[in-house]
């Protein structure tokens, strides 16, 4: 057995599921020999990460991240801080040798991304970025289907995400809750945070896209900003579409919001192939909807799979329970955990790595200049 | 070309749509030798039934049934009177050597059931009971299903019909729109309204029904009657339900109601057998669903049949539109009224026949026995 | 009554779907003082014309569309050809002083559907394109809701029609059935015959859009031409995509495509408002999805609307069966044809008037412009 | 804080998902006073428990639970061996004054349930019944829906419970895994096993059950136990399913079974109320449906409520991730032990009490006495 000692930096939403997901590894994969310690917890609110700590069982805290990467004791980091913040950590987290995971999105753009790819290679340290919806079983299903060759060539993927809250006027930016609205410290809006998740998923089923035409939108204004009590104006991207053309000559359509009244998390794709086609969302995270040509004619429909069978059928389902109930939202994160685990053991990258992280960069730069200069790019 | 010179006995909602059926088929099944010609329409009061006869092209009218039956020029009655006025006119029918088409249930009960088939038999005129619903394309697809044996051996069957129509105590029992709540014109409530349906499905679809167990319910036990004014007792079942066997070996579960708060015209069924399952509800009436064990592992599930396909594939809809296009309720009846048709040109019986229907009568009466005797009856 | 005496061009899949709705309308809208009569078919092949005149009960028959415009028993001509001869016959009958119904898309480009709606409009001739969609139920419904204000300011339109019938490299281009494939007749492939539906239904419910970005693509290159027996290029587009902005300043996504395995005629809109959002889709046209910001919090929740509710509830439903009991496809065409008739009673134009429809002829011609010049165009 | 040093009989299914939740209810519920402790884990095989305790942190381990009772530093056991063995664990557990939680169902039969409740009570340890689905979040809702009074006077409640896993032969009996097939140690199949889940939750939902009328059959009469290798006879009801009449009036249906294909852990219940209405299934058990005659006639429609919004409004879902997160079946176990620690600090009965649990054991015997007397049944 090895101890993988994790230093966790930023205590929010993503702090609370990286931690959760780390703490369930050793139960549900015992048979990894790299098992996570919960060394240190680290944020700029001595009172807040002391309880963040004390709740989830760190066994000491940092204030300053530069002091945590210092320590001896940390194998791992796990960058959770703002968006704005992930190159400077992962660099210096680099420099010192420490693993690294970085919530997504990887950078604030292209080019950063690509020097924090470059540091963590230069240095060679494992490294990953949090796309953890390639982990849900049911999305784990779909990859494996695609490769198995039964879609045939490929004609369409669209995908979308969206969300409603911030169609009131009243939803601040900036600050802990709402630092995603505040494009100093999110880059972008819906496109770093939402359509990112879409164009990650894309590129590991369907390939590389080529080039984009995006739209985007700022419906509110301006906000009140947490910081200053100011109303502000909103830098953000509030709504983006984009369309695309893929290497493998399939034709893309994306779309993300934070104002479809209705819609909490809905993430949904579907890729339709010559012979049979894929659909998922987020809303009903363990189905998985399969189309086949092939069945017999009268009896062709729709199938909801519901991934729930253990007994090696059904993505990371053997660690859980029995055939027909459900896992939920969090597993992605513990089956992503756990993935980090058995890399380490085998000595390979955790895909997506800070590179692969990085095509997804691209394509959102590109669709953010699309959308600036009304005009096709090239990613 | 053969005409068939159709009498209607009644023009209610079942006139209504029994007349549209037969309008409807020459232009959809214009194969058929027997063309039907709408002659006379029937009913008792003389300015409804004109008006009736206007709108939907008869060519005279009756206000006594009795003239209509010695007309010459009749050559099919089609009784849509309420329940306790089937077996007269049906017997009095074939007594004149009219074919005989009769709106579900067949009698008030068994033995008028019974006589109603030997009339018709002991002359030999064509017969039919409109059990409309094994002809929803899906439905039949079902029977295909079944009968090509990829079910295996059946375990279960379950069905349920669910109104809500009748929870407020202000609706009134009797007169020409309410006489289903009036026991002395509709013999029972839910039993040979709606559980009729249920049970001539299953009977056609998984066979004989040896014993039932039911139990029932009026949970209004007052409604005014519309002929007197006066608050009258109500007689009929608002709600029943029964466990059953079937000689096949499997278990059955029916139940009925008029109390189910969302459900308007709720039927549905589902069949288990050990290697496939099909469901199907009247609200979606042209989708089946499907459950082949057959299907690779991780791919199994629920498939959802959109039974919409033409060229052969799909039971009647090469005679509709294009595959997509769903098709309603009506289209039940054009396809009963269409099959009996044919089944005139091949001097064949138009299931299910008035002999066919006493069985669904004798289920309907062991289960109205049952209740009341709180006891398993023998069917 | 008058007579409204229709000379049908055409006896194809609209040609049969029009004329069953004609046939309809006096019965399930006997009030309409306008009663359709069945009196010319009008088709190039004379057998084939004469036993579709005789399946559907047409007096007569013509071979040459410029006769049948000449006689003086015809009130009203339904053009059901292909596409490139909508202009020719249009711009005659309104010179012989017909009405006009015209199957959509109206024309092969704007020049042309602005030269016929000028036409129409200076004859003063009845006119209608059948866009028969906005009068399915539940799009109507969607359209009240709308109206009512319920919505609030709109934020996102998104719309697609995907059909399958495409991928196999076999199926041909032109003759009776394929004609839709061969760009000398159809004008256009998916955005003509498809998006021109959900363009329609957007510009009704959401107003005018102002600018679109589109992508189109043939998957397939060259395919047989049933005439020569040639392989020919494929001229049309096989799928098209594109995002829009509306003139009250949402955001629009569409999409079509003939190659989407899976789905036979799924013709979806959605549309999100900051207080209320609305889904449809043509699988299964009988509901509506509504979500009600309004409703009490924790109880918030798509409902599925069964649109079959009678007594004036959902529109049209009153006309026919029962609540619970759903209608098809086929009765859009039904409600378009009475809306019409009622129209001449009221001296009312019946919607979409040609003029109306070319609104969204100028969207499709934006749109497969902008396809081609990979730019943003203005409508 | 206070420990509560809990010692854990069993290592199975049970075993794993009420560790699992006793280790996450510090993390998600860390106000709690009382803080679980893994004290011990017991069970027969000295290497299986061993191996157990290592993966899931126990402190030590047992192979008598003798011995584990007897030990000072165990404040309270968890039952999940086989049925057969709760009685007299149970009755020695309250002896030695240790609190009890006990798997479902209690006791293999009613005098066993209240021997076991008597013990309890007389010596005052805290006790519960794991009956977990109360605590699924949109199960919860539904409670709070109807002690709100929404749903009027209640005519009908309908619940099964349907599962395949049975479906071949080959299938043994008895061991550790198969035991619920074996009628010695499980007591009874589906109604101990599946019908009782249905009948906590109605009892609960809907108030007592008066009287039932059964039915039950055993498919496979016979199948190797694993003990002795030997074709043994089938003492348990493979499916099972009864009518009754609860005390307020409304009709109840229940059904189970371990042979409807395609179906693997399918529980469902509906209950219809002269107002509104609610459905809900374990195979999406993060939603709810409801329906409410109060809303606007013609937007009436069912909603399917997605239970993961946070801040109050769905019961225990603040504890979690975000509003459209959804989580799975395990986290009823962690609300189940949260609300146990909470209600020790509070000095209140957690709810259901092993007293409560007798009231289902009742049903569940009037039931399968009802159907091997083939007679209704009061309870």
């Amino acid at each position: 057995m090895t101890q993988m000692r994790l230093g966790m930096i930023g205590y929010g939403f993503m702090g609370r599921a990286h931690t959760n997901a780390f703490k369930r590894v050793p139960d549900f994969f015992p048979e990894l020999k790299y098992k996570p310690v919960l060394q240190a917890a680290c944020g700029r609110n001595q009172e807040k990460v002391d309880a963040f700590a004390a709740q989830w069982g760190y066994a000491s805290t940092e204030t300053d991240w530069r002091k945590l990467l210092e320590r001896d004791d940390i194998d791992a980091v796990d960058i959770c801080a703002p968006n704005d913040r992930h190159k400077e950590i992962a660099l210096a987290a680099a420099a010192h040798g420490k693993m690294v995971l970085c919530e997504k999105p990887l950078a604030m753009n292209t080019a950063d991304g690509i020097e924090m790819a470059d540091a963590v290679e230069k240095v060679g340290v494992a490294n990953t970025v949090w796309y953890n919806y390639r982990r849900v079983p049911a999305v784990m299903l779909a990859k494996q289907i695609i490769e198995s060759g039964k879609l045939g060539r490929i004609y369409h993927y669209r995908a979308n995400f969206l969300q409603d809250w911030c169609i009131s006027e009243e939803v601040p930016q900036g600050g802990a809750s709402n630092w995603r609205l505040a494009i100093d410290e999110a880059g972008s809006g819906v496109t770093g945070d939402l359509l990112a998740h879409c164009i990650d998923t894309a590129l590991w089923l369907n390939g590389s896209i080529s080039q984009v035409s995006g739209m985007s939108e700022t419906f509110v204004k301006e906000r009140v900003h947490v910081e200053t009590g100011e109303l502000t104006p909103v830098g953000i991207d509030d709504a983006c579409a984009f369309l695309c053309r893929f290497d493998n000559g399939s034709l893309g359509l994306f779309e993300s919001s934070r104002y479809a009244c209705g819609h909490k998390a809905l993430y949904t794709f579907e890729i339709n192939g010559a012979n049979a086609s894929i659909r998922w969302d987020l809303h009903d995270l363990h189905r998985l909807e399969f189309f086949d040509k092939a069945d017999q004619g009268a009896l062709r429909g729709w199938r909801t799979i519901h991934v729930s069978d253990h007994g090696g059928d059904h993505p990371y389902m053997g660690r859980w329970w029995v055939p027909g109930l459900q896992i939920g939202y969090e597993h992605s994160f513990v089956h992503q955990a756990a993935d980090f685990m058995a890399s380490l053991e085998k000595n390979e990258p955790c895909s997506p790595t800070f590179r692969e992280a990085v095509e997804t960069q691209k394509v959102c730069e590109a669709v953010l200049n699309s959308a600036a200069n009304e005009a096709w790019m090239k990613v």
